[in-house]
């Protein structure tokens, strides 16, 4: 993430962000997530089962949108392919968790399985419109 | 805007918004927007130059998610169809000018001209996490 000025890599520890997908029907789909910086790359936890995890699987192009909650003039846009790999043992959900200080197993239904999205960035804007 | 709920409706206030287009390379674009509430549509006042406005005249299934500031975890997914009609005098641009306590016209440049975008939903999301 070198492609990120100074003016706006803090907005890389925020809680939340705004991931736009595409769906089968054409449309954007975009929710609230959230993510980890990890070994320089921005990466999410997925649950296998949601809309935007399938979608990924079959479109990789997305964008993630970190925006300042103080001041929403300021925004990172961040247009990237995502990597969708298994995260079977939960080895990274349990790294989220411990960023948001819970435990992601909770959260999933049985069945529901978890994946790492790694998002690879092929173009970074950083906003400030005032 | 009927389908969204009262637990929602007071995101229609809110002054910015996220928009999702489509563009030509097959990713999100995912921007900052002021909004207007106009006689019970959410319309768009965008300069007929940015890319976002060129996205939505090839492709009209877009999203706006209009979050809550003060809890990330509560916001509006709206996926829409967009009308891109011309404001060649700046009627609506001067509405949402009052609204925001600003000249539209002092933003553009020679040779740009306004559009009014005008959403029209095909699915509502009203998401409250926490």
């Amino acid at each position: 993430m070198d492609a990120i000025p100074d003016t706006h890599r803090d907005l890389l520890d925020a809680d939340v962000a705004a991931l736009s997908t595409i769906g089968d029907d054409g449309f954007p789909q975009v929710t609230m997530v959230w993510f980890l910086l990890d070994d320089g790359k921005i990466k999410l936890s997925l649950n296998s089962a949601r809309t935007k995890t399938k979608n990924l699987r079959k479109r990789q192009e997305c964008a993630l949108l970190v925006v300042d909650l103080e001041n929403p003039y300021r925004y990172l846009e961040i247009r990237a392919r995502a990597r969708v790999d298994p995260d079977d043992d939960y080895a990274f959900a349990d790294a989220v968790g411990r960023k948001y200080g819970t435990d992601l197993r909770t959260r999933d239904q049985p069945g529901e399985g978890r994946v790492v999205v790694t998002l690879d960035p092929v173009r970074v804007w950083a906003v400030k419109l005032r």
